[in-house]
């Protein structure tokens, strides 16, 4: 495979709490939408809330971080060759969950 | 936990082949010496040979892909709150499998 790819990192901020549980359908969602192959998904559920997820991909790799004291997440989308587009993923994340902020940097990788 | 924190990736380029288990363990002992704690690992072994490791851990995750034939892994060292060193993580690996390159790029999130 290519070593040439995108790193789409995204911090944002909700105005109101969203659940663990939708913050990952929201990213399994735009994973798929964005024809990305799940390889195999871990994560890890704080107590009493906050959550780990990564998924791996075919084409890289997935995560988020919840932070649901600070109604913050953190996402990074990074994949290799010319099979997925990690900024596609961010964007169906966004337009999903609405944060009031949403902060992306894109990096070239390889 | 504190959700601003950093992120560090890394693309690494060997003059050499590096095998996937000497990185794997390149990996586990820089996470270690960093005084990061493992929740988690999983790991994919690609065919004939690469692979994509991710380490789930309690700071945020460590990730590693290698791209074999092209000499080349890319890895990412993301961690909040206090606790992590991501820097010193990073500096670990390259110290122990001493790329010919070592792009590094520090990102600050939250």
């Amino acid at each position: 495979m290519n070593n040439k790819g995108q790193h789409v990192v995204l911090d944002a901020y909700f105005q109101h709490p969203v659940t663990d549980l939708d913050v990952e359908r929201a990213c399994d969602q735009a994973i798929h939408q964005s024809n990305m192959t799940v390889i195999s998904q871990v994560k890890k559920q704080f107590s009493p809330k906050g959550m780990t997820a990564v998924w791996l991909l075919a084409e890289s790799h997935f995560s988020v971080h919840t932070f649901p004291e600070q109604n913050y997440i953190s996402v990074d989308c990074y994949t290799c060759g010319d099979e997925g587009n990690p900024m596609a993923a961010i964007d169906s994340l966004v337009r999903k969950l609405k944060p009031i902020t949403a902060n992306i940097q894109v990096l070239d990788r390889g």
